[in-house]
Protein backbone atom coordinates (compact mmCIF):
# COMPACT_ATOMS: atom_id res chain seq x y z
CA UNK A 1 0.00 0.00 0.00
CA UNK A 2 1.36 3.08 -1.29
CA UNK A 3 0.61 6.11 1.54
CA UNK A 4 3.20 8.91 -0.61
CA UNK A 5 2.34 11.99 -0.83
CA UNK A 6 1.25 13.00 -4.86
CA UNK A 7 3.32 15.43 -5.03
CA UNK A 8 6.58 13.31 -5.72
CA UNK A 9 8.55 13.51 -8.97
CA UNK A 10 6.94 9.86 -10.30
CA UNK A 11 6.33 10.48 -13.86
CA UNK A 12 4.12 7.21 -15.37
CA UNK A 13 3.44 8.30 -19.15
CA UNK A 14 0.38 6.33 -20.50
CA UNK A 15 -0.12 4.35 -17.39
CA UNK A 16 -3.66 5.08 -16.20
CA UNK A 17 -5.40 4.06 -12.70
CA UNK A 18 -8.36 3.56 -11.39
CA UNK A 19 -9.48 6.53 -8.52
CA UNK A 20 -12.78 6.36 -6.09
CA UNK A 21 -14.37 10.00 -7.14
CA UNK A 22 -16.55 10.87 -4.17
CA UNK A 23 -17.08 14.52 -4.83
CA UNK A 24 -15.55 15.54 -2.14
CA UNK A 25 -12.70 17.63 -1.07
CA UNK A 26 -10.43 14.67 -0.25
CA UNK A 27 -10.83 12.44 -3.50
CA UNK A 28 -10.53 16.02 -5.65
CA UNK A 29 -7.01 16.53 -4.40
CA UNK A 30 -6.04 12.67 -5.10
CA UNK A 31 -7.78 13.08 -8.66
CA UNK A 32 -5.14 16.34 -8.81
CA UNK A 33 -2.30 14.43 -7.20
CA UNK A 34 -2.76 11.28 -9.46
CA UNK A 35 -2.43 13.69 -12.21
CA UNK A 36 0.26 15.08 -11.81
CA UNK A 37 2.07 12.12 -11.37
CA UNK A 38 1.42 11.51 -14.97
CA UNK A 39 -2.03 8.58 -14.34
CA UNK A 40 -4.42 8.90 -16.86
CA UNK A 41 -7.57 8.82 -14.76
CA UNK A 42 -10.63 6.25 -14.88
CA UNK A 43 -12.70 7.79 -12.07
CA UNK A 44 -15.33 5.69 -10.52
CA UNK A 45 -18.31 6.97 -8.07
CA UNK A 46 -21.11 5.39 -6.43
CA UNK A 47 -24.62 6.16 -6.17
CA UNK A 48 -25.40 4.27 -2.88
CA UNK A 49 -28.42 6.09 -1.87
CA UNK A 50 -26.71 8.43 0.18
CA UNK A 51 -28.40 11.27 1.39
CA UNK A 52 -25.73 13.55 0.00
CA UNK A 53 -26.47 12.63 -3.14
CA UNK A 54 -25.58 16.40 -4.40
CA UNK A 55 -21.79 14.63 -4.08
CA UNK A 56 -22.17 12.64 -7.51
CA UNK A 57 -23.18 16.30 -9.53
CA UNK A 58 -19.75 17.51 -7.84
CA UNK A 59 -18.09 14.49 -8.81
CA UNK A 60 -19.41 14.41 -12.38
CA UNK A 61 -18.45 17.76 -12.66
CA UNK A 62 -15.07 17.16 -10.96
CA UNK A 63 -14.53 14.73 -14.11
CA UNK A 64 -15.03 16.61 -16.82
CA UNK A 65 -11.35 18.10 -16.59
CA UNK A 66 -8.47 16.89 -18.61
CA UNK A 67 -6.96 13.74 -17.72
CA UNK A 68 -10.35 11.79 -16.92
CA UNK A 69 -10.60 9.23 -19.07
CA UNK A 70 -13.66 8.07 -18.16
CA UNK A 71 -16.45 8.59 -15.34
CA UNK A 72 -18.56 5.57 -14.17
CA UNK A 73 -21.37 5.87 -11.54
CA UNK A 74 -21.94 2.69 -10.41
CA UNK A 75 -25.56 2.15 -8.98
CA UNK A 76 -25.43 -0.11 -5.36
CA UNK A 77 -28.73 0.09 -3.15
CA UNK A 78 -26.68 0.26 0.15
CA UNK A 79 -30.50 1.93 1.87
CA UNK A 80 -31.82 -1.77 1.79
CA UNK A 81 -28.76 -3.03 4.31
CA UNK A 82 -28.65 0.53 5.96
CA UNK A 83 -27.01 1.12 9.77
CA UNK A 84 -26.19 4.26 9.27
CA UNK A 85 -27.24 7.99 9.15
CA UNK A 86 -26.24 8.36 5.75
CA UNK A 87 -28.33 5.68 4.55
CA UNK A 88 -31.11 6.02 6.34
CA UNK A 89 -33.26 8.91 7.83
CA UNK A 90 -31.33 8.45 11.24
CA UNK A 91 -30.38 12.22 12.36
CA UNK A 92 -26.37 13.09 11.07
CA UNK A 93 -24.68 14.36 14.38
CA UNK A 94 -23.80 18.50 14.51
CA UNK A 95 -21.28 20.25 16.55
CA UNK A 96 -19.37 17.43 17.65
CA UNK A 97 -16.65 18.09 19.22
CA UNK A 98 -14.04 16.23 16.80
CA UNK A 99 -10.94 16.27 19.55
CA UNK A 100 -13.06 14.67 22.06
CA UNK A 101 -14.81 12.44 20.01
CA UNK A 102 -13.36 8.69 20.50
CA UNK A 103 -16.64 6.35 19.31
CA UNK A 104 -17.18 5.73 15.63
CA UNK A 105 -19.80 7.63 14.41
CA UNK A 106 -23.33 7.14 13.37
CA UNK A 107 -22.50 7.83 9.86
CA UNK A 108 -20.11 5.07 9.28
CA UNK A 109 -21.86 2.88 6.58
CA UNK A 110 -20.70 -0.61 7.37
CA UNK A 111 -17.96 -1.90 4.90
CA UNK A 112 -18.44 1.05 2.34
CA UNK A 113 -14.97 1.45 1.58
CA UNK A 114 -14.45 -2.32 0.88
CA UNK A 115 -17.49 -2.64 -0.61
CA UNK A 116 -16.24 0.60 -3.51
CA UNK A 117 -12.49 -0.92 -3.45
CA UNK A 118 -14.22 -4.07 -4.26
CA UNK A 119 -15.97 -2.93 -7.80
CA UNK A 120 -12.57 -0.72 -8.18
CA UNK A 121 -10.89 -3.85 -8.17
CA UNK A 122 -12.81 -5.03 -10.38
CA UNK A 123 -12.36 -2.42 -13.10
CA UNK A 124 -9.15 -2.40 -12.82
CA UNK A 125 -9.01 -6.06 -13.63
CA UNK A 126 -10.32 -5.25 -16.80
CA UNK A 127 -9.19 -1.89 -17.48
CA UNK A 128 -5.73 -3.99 -17.31
CA UNK A 129 -4.66 -0.64 -14.56
CA UNK A 130 -2.72 -1.56 -11.77
CA UNK A 131 -2.87 1.80 -9.73
CA UNK A 132 -5.98 2.49 -7.33
CA UNK A 133 -6.16 5.67 -5.57
CA UNK A 134 -8.64 6.36 -2.59
CA UNK A 135 -8.67 9.96 -0.36
CA UNK A 136 -9.25 8.39 2.86
CA UNK A 137 -7.24 10.18 5.41
CA UNK A 138 -6.58 8.78 9.13
CA UNK A 139 -5.30 12.19 10.77
CA UNK A 140 -8.53 14.66 10.21
CA UNK A 141 -11.39 12.09 9.96
CA UNK A 142 -14.50 10.39 11.58
CA UNK A 143 -12.71 7.41 12.98
CA UNK A 144 -13.93 5.10 10.94
CA UNK A 145 -12.65 1.83 10.54
CA UNK A 146 -11.95 1.65 7.01
CA UNK A 147 -9.89 4.79 6.92
CA UNK A 148 -7.27 3.41 8.77
CA UNK A 149 -3.67 2.55 7.34
CA UNK A 150 -3.45 -1.13 8.50
CA UNK A 151 -6.68 -1.48 6.73
CA UNK A 152 -5.69 -0.33 3.28
CA UNK A 153 -2.63 -2.76 3.67
CA UNK A 154 -4.91 -5.71 4.35
CA UNK A 155 -7.43 -4.85 1.11
CA UNK A 156 -4.24 -4.59 -0.91
CA UNK A 157 -2.79 -8.07 0.37
CA UNK A 158 -6.34 -9.38 -0.08
CA UNK A 159 -6.89 -7.75 -4.15
CA UNK A 160 -3.35 -9.60 -5.08
CA UNK A 161 -5.20 -12.95 -4.08
CA UNK A 162 -8.40 -12.42 -5.52
CA UNK A 163 -7.78 -11.11 -9.70
CA UNK A 164 -6.81 -13.43 -12.48
CA UNK A 165 -4.43 -10.36 -12.81
CA UNK A 166 -2.65 -10.39 -10.04
CA UNK A 167 -2.43 -14.53 -10.45
CA UNK A 168 -0.46 -13.90 -13.19
CA UNK A 169 2.11 -11.41 -12.18
CA UNK A 170 0.45 -7.78 -12.57
CA UNK A 171 -0.38 -6.88 -8.66
CA UNK A 172 -2.01 -4.16 -7.41
CA UNK A 173 -0.60 -1.22 -6.10
CA UNK A 174 -3.40 0.82 -3.62
CA UNK A 175 -2.49 4.52 -3.57
CA UNK A 176 -3.78 6.37 -0.39
CA UNK A 177 -1.55 9.74 -0.46
CA UNK A 178 -3.68 11.75 2.08
CA UNK A 179 -3.63 9.03 4.99
CA UNK A 180 -0.77 11.12 6.66
CA UNK A 181 -1.88 14.35 5.97
CA UNK A 182 -3.79 16.96 7.86
CA UNK A 183 -7.14 18.41 6.59
CA UNK A 184 -4.92 21.52 5.84
CA UNK A 185 -2.10 19.78 4.54
CA UNK A 186 -4.59 18.11 2.14
CA UNK A 187 -5.86 21.50 1.46
CA UNK A 188 -2.61 23.08 0.59
CA UNK A 189 -1.32 20.53 -1.41
CA UNK A 190 -4.57 20.67 -3.69
CA UNK A 191 -4.09 24.72 -4.02
CA UNK A 192 -0.68 23.92 -5.42
CA UNK A 193 -2.66 22.11 -7.60
CA UNK A 194 -4.77 23.93 -9.08
CA UNK A 195 -7.99 22.10 -7.43
CA UNK A 196 -10.93 24.01 -7.35
CA UNK A 197 -12.53 23.27 -4.07
CA UNK A 198 -15.50 25.09 -5.08
CA UNK A 199 -16.49 22.33 -7.21
CA UNK A 200 -16.24 20.15 -4.08
CA UNK A 201 -18.27 19.28 -1.32
CA UNK A 202 -18.11 17.42 2.15
CA UNK A 203 -21.72 17.98 3.64
CA UNK A 204 -23.51 14.77 5.18
CA UNK A 205 -26.63 17.04 5.63
CA UNK A 206 -26.77 19.29 2.67
CA UNK A 207 -29.67 21.80 1.87
CA UNK A 208 -30.99 22.08 -1.13
CA UNK A 209 -28.75 22.91 -4.14
CA UNK A 210 -26.17 21.22 -1.80
CA UNK A 211 -25.77 24.31 0.85
CA UNK A 212 -23.18 22.56 3.76
CA UNK A 213 -24.56 22.78 6.88
CA UNK A 214 -21.84 24.06 8.55
CA UNK A 215 -22.12 21.50 11.52
CA UNK A 216 -21.91 17.91 10.59
CA UNK A 217 -18.60 16.43 11.14
CA UNK A 218 -17.43 16.40 7.77
CA UNK A 219 -18.18 20.50 6.96
CA UNK A 220 -16.56 20.88 10.85
CA UNK A 221 -13.32 19.42 9.46
CA UNK A 222 -13.50 21.51 6.04
CA UNK A 223 -13.58 24.31 7.81
CA UNK A 224 -11.00 23.92 10.33
CA UNK A 225 -8.95 22.69 7.62
CA UNK A 226 -9.28 25.95 5.63
CA UNK A 227 -8.77 27.93 8.79
CA UNK A 228 -5.55 26.92 9.23
CA UNK A 229 -4.66 26.99 5.83
CA UNK A 230 -5.91 30.58 6.24
CA UNK A 231 -7.64 30.98 2.91
CA UNK A 232 -11.47 31.31 2.53
CA UNK A 233 -13.21 28.10 1.15
CA UNK A 234 -14.54 29.15 -1.91
CA UNK A 235 -17.70 26.92 -1.43
CA UNK A 236 -18.44 28.97 1.71
CA UNK A 237 -17.95 31.91 -0.36
CA UNK A 238 -20.50 30.61 -2.64
CA UNK A 239 -23.00 29.82 -0.53
CA UNK A 240 -21.88 32.20 2.38
CA UNK A 241 -20.13 31.40 5.72
CA UNK A 242 -22.32 29.05 7.22
CA UNK A 243 -20.26 28.11 10.38
CA UNK A 244 -19.85 29.99 13.45
CA UNK B 1 -11.20 -18.54 8.12
CA UNK B 2 -13.08 -21.96 8.83
CA UNK B 3 -12.81 -24.49 6.18
CA UNK B 4 -14.42 -27.34 8.32
CA UNK B 5 -16.77 -29.51 7.07
CA UNK B 6 -20.54 -28.67 8.70
CA UNK B 7 -20.97 -32.21 9.56
CA UNK B 8 -19.57 -31.58 12.47
CA UNK B 9 -21.14 -31.04 16.12
CA UNK B 10 -21.27 -27.51 17.06
CA UNK B 11 -24.57 -26.38 17.68
CA UNK B 12 -25.36 -22.43 18.37
CA UNK B 13 -28.97 -22.14 19.34
CA UNK B 14 -30.29 -18.55 18.61
CA UNK B 15 -27.01 -17.25 16.52
CA UNK B 16 -27.55 -16.70 13.02
CA UNK B 17 -25.42 -16.40 10.15
CA UNK B 18 -24.93 -14.59 6.71
CA UNK B 19 -24.73 -17.66 3.69
CA UNK B 20 -24.16 -15.99 -0.06
CA UNK B 21 -26.83 -18.31 -2.16
CA UNK B 22 -26.29 -18.71 -5.67
CA UNK B 23 -28.88 -21.00 -6.28
CA UNK B 24 -26.08 -23.26 -7.31
CA UNK B 25 -25.24 -27.14 -5.62
CA UNK B 26 -22.68 -25.98 -4.15
CA UNK B 27 -24.13 -23.22 -1.96
CA UNK B 28 -27.21 -25.33 -1.40
CA UNK B 29 -25.17 -27.99 0.77
CA UNK B 30 -23.58 -24.85 2.49
CA UNK B 31 -26.95 -23.56 3.18
CA UNK B 32 -27.66 -27.07 4.86
CA UNK B 33 -24.81 -27.54 6.59
CA UNK B 34 -25.19 -24.27 8.79
CA UNK B 35 -28.36 -25.49 9.61
CA UNK B 36 -27.64 -28.80 10.40
CA UNK B 37 -25.05 -26.48 13.18
CA UNK B 38 -28.55 -24.33 14.09
CA UNK B 39 -27.16 -21.01 12.75
CA UNK B 40 -30.78 -19.50 11.95
CA UNK B 41 -30.12 -18.22 8.31
CA UNK B 42 -29.93 -14.95 6.34
CA UNK B 43 -29.39 -15.76 2.38
CA UNK B 44 -28.05 -13.42 0.22
CA UNK B 45 -28.28 -13.52 -3.68
CA UNK B 46 -26.95 -11.42 -6.36
CA UNK B 47 -28.68 -10.52 -9.39
CA UNK B 48 -25.37 -9.18 -11.09
CA UNK B 49 -26.50 -9.11 -14.90
CA UNK B 50 -25.30 -13.17 -15.18
CA UNK B 51 -26.17 -15.10 -18.38
CA UNK B 52 -27.62 -17.95 -15.80
CA UNK B 53 -29.84 -15.74 -14.41
CA UNK B 54 -32.35 -18.67 -13.51
CA UNK B 55 -30.39 -19.64 -10.42
CA UNK B 56 -31.71 -16.25 -8.71
CA UNK B 57 -35.30 -18.63 -9.70
CA UNK B 58 -33.32 -21.60 -7.57
CA UNK B 59 -31.77 -19.22 -4.76
CA UNK B 60 -35.09 -17.96 -4.17
CA UNK B 61 -36.70 -21.42 -4.45
CA UNK B 62 -34.04 -22.76 -2.00
CA UNK B 63 -34.65 -19.90 0.17
CA UNK B 64 -38.19 -21.04 1.46
CA UNK B 65 -37.05 -23.70 3.46
CA UNK B 66 -37.43 -23.41 7.70
CA UNK B 67 -34.50 -21.83 8.96
CA UNK B 68 -34.40 -19.21 6.40
CA UNK B 69 -35.01 -15.89 8.54
CA UNK B 70 -34.38 -13.88 5.20
CA UNK B 71 -33.56 -13.93 1.85
CA UNK B 72 -32.15 -10.68 0.05
CA UNK B 73 -31.42 -10.58 -3.41
CA UNK B 74 -29.06 -7.64 -4.42
CA UNK B 75 -29.13 -5.53 -7.53
CA UNK B 76 -25.93 -4.87 -9.03
CA UNK B 77 -24.78 -4.36 -12.37
CA UNK B 78 -21.15 -6.11 -13.34
CA UNK B 79 -21.91 -6.03 -17.12
CA UNK B 80 -21.09 -2.76 -16.93
CA UNK B 81 -17.48 -3.68 -16.06
CA UNK B 82 -17.86 -6.60 -18.20
CA UNK B 83 -14.17 -8.94 -18.54
CA UNK B 84 -16.29 -12.64 -18.50
CA UNK B 85 -18.27 -14.98 -20.67
CA UNK B 86 -20.56 -14.81 -17.55
CA UNK B 87 -21.71 -11.19 -18.37
CA UNK B 88 -21.13 -10.46 -21.85
CA UNK B 89 -22.08 -12.30 -24.91
CA UNK B 90 -18.64 -13.64 -24.96
CA UNK B 91 -18.92 -17.93 -25.58
CA UNK B 92 -19.02 -19.90 -22.46
CA UNK B 93 -16.71 -22.64 -23.41
CA UNK B 94 -17.70 -26.56 -23.97
CA UNK B 95 -16.13 -29.94 -23.33
CA UNK B 96 -13.11 -28.58 -21.83
CA UNK B 97 -10.78 -31.08 -19.93
CA UNK B 98 -11.20 -30.84 -16.49
CA UNK B 99 -8.22 -32.52 -15.63
CA UNK B 100 -5.67 -31.23 -18.22
CA UNK B 101 -6.90 -27.09 -18.19
CA UNK B 102 -4.56 -24.61 -15.99
CA UNK B 103 -5.44 -21.37 -16.92
CA UNK B 104 -8.61 -19.54 -15.50
CA UNK B 105 -11.37 -19.66 -17.86
CA UNK B 106 -13.26 -16.88 -19.23
CA UNK B 107 -16.35 -17.73 -17.23
CA UNK B 108 -14.18 -15.88 -14.08
CA UNK B 109 -15.97 -12.50 -13.37
CA UNK B 110 -13.74 -9.84 -11.84
CA UNK B 111 -13.60 -9.46 -8.31
CA UNK B 112 -16.75 -11.47 -7.91
CA UNK B 113 -16.40 -13.10 -4.81
CA UNK B 114 -14.91 -10.31 -3.34
CA UNK B 115 -17.78 -7.52 -4.13
CA UNK B 116 -20.62 -10.59 -3.33
CA UNK B 117 -18.47 -11.02 0.36
CA UNK B 118 -18.24 -7.63 0.58
CA UNK B 119 -21.78 -6.87 0.47
CA UNK B 120 -22.39 -10.12 3.01
CA UNK B 121 -19.61 -8.51 5.21
CA UNK B 122 -22.29 -4.99 5.68
CA UNK B 123 -25.25 -6.60 5.98
CA UNK B 124 -23.66 -8.94 8.70
CA UNK B 125 -22.23 -6.27 10.79
CA UNK B 126 -25.83 -4.56 10.92
CA UNK B 127 -27.67 -7.78 11.36
CA UNK B 128 -24.96 -8.28 14.31
CA UNK B 129 -24.02 -11.65 13.00
CA UNK B 130 -20.25 -12.47 13.41
CA UNK B 131 -20.36 -16.27 11.11
CA UNK B 132 -20.52 -15.88 7.14
CA UNK B 133 -20.60 -19.33 4.93
CA UNK B 134 -19.32 -19.29 1.15
CA UNK B 135 -19.57 -22.16 -0.96
CA UNK B 136 -16.24 -21.94 -2.45
CA UNK B 137 -14.44 -24.90 -3.35
CA UNK B 138 -10.68 -25.31 -4.06
CA UNK B 139 -10.55 -29.27 -6.06
CA UNK B 140 -13.42 -29.72 -8.19
CA UNK B 141 -13.66 -25.92 -9.26
CA UNK B 142 -12.73 -24.18 -12.34
CA UNK B 143 -9.70 -22.57 -11.13
CA UNK B 144 -10.39 -19.32 -9.53
CA UNK B 145 -8.06 -17.00 -7.62
CA UNK B 146 -10.83 -16.11 -5.43
CA UNK B 147 -11.87 -19.85 -4.49
CA UNK B 148 -8.43 -19.91 -3.23
CA UNK B 149 -7.61 -21.01 0.96
CA UNK B 150 -5.36 -18.12 0.61
CA UNK B 151 -7.85 -15.49 -1.02
CA UNK B 152 -10.60 -16.64 1.56
CA UNK B 153 -7.77 -16.15 4.74
CA UNK B 154 -7.10 -12.74 3.62
CA UNK B 155 -10.26 -11.63 2.80
CA UNK B 156 -11.22 -12.80 6.77
CA UNK B 157 -8.52 -10.79 8.01
CA UNK B 158 -9.63 -7.65 5.91
CA UNK B 159 -13.32 -7.93 6.86
CA UNK B 160 -11.90 -7.56 10.54
CA UNK B 161 -10.17 -4.59 10.35
CA UNK B 162 -13.03 -2.85 8.25
CA UNK B 163 -15.71 -2.82 10.16
CA UNK B 164 -17.13 -0.72 13.49
CA UNK B 165 -18.49 -4.59 14.63
CA UNK B 166 -14.92 -6.36 14.26
CA UNK B 167 -12.99 -3.56 15.89
CA UNK B 168 -15.49 -3.28 18.85
CA UNK B 169 -14.84 -7.06 19.92
CA UNK B 170 -16.74 -8.89 17.77
CA UNK B 171 -15.01 -10.61 15.02
CA UNK B 172 -16.55 -12.07 11.45
CA UNK B 173 -15.59 -15.92 10.61
CA UNK B 174 -15.86 -16.75 7.13
CA UNK B 175 -16.94 -20.45 6.95
CA UNK B 176 -16.08 -22.10 3.59
CA UNK B 177 -16.71 -25.79 4.81
CA UNK B 178 -16.86 -27.35 0.89
CA UNK B 179 -13.02 -26.12 0.36
CA UNK B 180 -11.23 -29.54 0.78
CA UNK B 181 -13.78 -31.37 -0.49
CA UNK B 182 -14.39 -33.23 -4.07
CA UNK B 183 -18.12 -32.50 -5.66
CA UNK B 184 -18.67 -35.92 -5.24
CA UNK B 185 -17.77 -35.75 -1.40
CA UNK B 186 -20.01 -32.31 -1.29
CA UNK B 187 -23.29 -34.33 -2.95
CA UNK B 188 -22.76 -37.20 -0.33
CA UNK B 189 -22.79 -34.65 2.56
CA UNK B 190 -25.52 -32.96 1.05
CA UNK B 191 -27.91 -36.52 0.87
CA UNK B 192 -27.34 -37.08 4.07
CA UNK B 193 -28.46 -33.50 5.03
CA UNK B 194 -31.70 -34.34 2.93
CA UNK B 195 -30.53 -31.32 -0.11
CA UNK B 196 -33.20 -31.80 -2.82
CA UNK B 197 -30.70 -31.11 -6.09
CA UNK B 198 -33.47 -30.75 -7.68
CA UNK B 199 -34.10 -27.26 -6.39
CA UNK B 200 -30.37 -26.50 -7.81
CA UNK B 201 -28.98 -25.45 -10.75
CA UNK B 202 -25.51 -25.60 -12.04
CA UNK B 203 -25.14 -24.89 -15.44
CA UNK B 204 -23.02 -21.53 -17.01
CA UNK B 205 -25.06 -21.42 -20.22
CA UNK B 206 -29.00 -22.67 -19.52
CA UNK B 207 -31.81 -23.25 -22.18
CA UNK B 208 -35.14 -22.11 -21.94
CA UNK B 209 -36.74 -22.84 -18.73
CA UNK B 210 -33.25 -23.61 -16.84
CA UNK B 211 -32.02 -26.57 -18.93
CA UNK B 212 -28.76 -27.51 -18.36
CA UNK B 213 -26.36 -27.32 -21.51
CA UNK B 214 -24.49 -30.30 -20.51
CA UNK B 215 -20.94 -28.87 -22.20
CA UNK B 216 -20.11 -26.07 -19.53
CA UNK B 217 -17.14 -26.95 -16.71
CA UNK B 218 -19.95 -26.57 -14.51
CA UNK B 219 -21.72 -29.19 -15.96
CA UNK B 220 -19.35 -31.50 -16.84
CA UNK B 221 -18.26 -30.97 -12.57
CA UNK B 222 -21.64 -31.74 -11.44
CA UNK B 223 -22.29 -34.51 -13.74
CA UNK B 224 -18.22 -36.20 -12.29
CA UNK B 225 -19.70 -35.57 -8.80
CA UNK B 226 -22.74 -37.81 -9.06
CA UNK B 227 -21.48 -40.35 -11.47
CA UNK B 228 -19.09 -40.85 -8.76
CA UNK B 229 -21.75 -41.04 -6.01
CA UNK B 230 -23.77 -43.48 -8.01
CA UNK B 231 -26.92 -41.44 -7.67
CA UNK B 232 -29.66 -39.92 -10.45
CA UNK B 233 -28.72 -36.09 -10.80
CA UNK B 234 -32.57 -35.13 -10.20
CA UNK B 235 -31.67 -32.24 -12.54
CA UNK B 236 -30.60 -34.64 -14.92
CA UNK B 237 -34.03 -37.02 -14.64
CA UNK B 238 -36.32 -33.94 -14.68
CA UNK B 239 -34.83 -32.58 -17.96
CA UNK B 240 -33.97 -35.73 -19.49
CA UNK B 241 -30.05 -36.83 -19.44
CA UNK B 242 -28.13 -33.87 -21.65
CA UNK B 243 -24.54 -35.02 -20.73
CA UNK B 244 -22.64 -38.31 -22.86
Amino acid sequence: MSGRSGTGTRLMAGRNAVILLSGGLDSATVLAMARQQGFGVYAMSFAYGQRHAHELDCARRLALQPGVIHHSVVNIDLRGIGGSALTTTQEVPKDRNLDQEQAIPVTYVPARNTIFLSFALAWAEVLEVSDLFIGVNALDYSGYPDCRPEYLSAFERMANLATRRAVEGAPLTLHAPLLNLTKADIIRQGLVLGVDYGLTTSCYDPGPEGKPCGHCDACLLRARGFAQVGVPDPLMVRYGSVTA
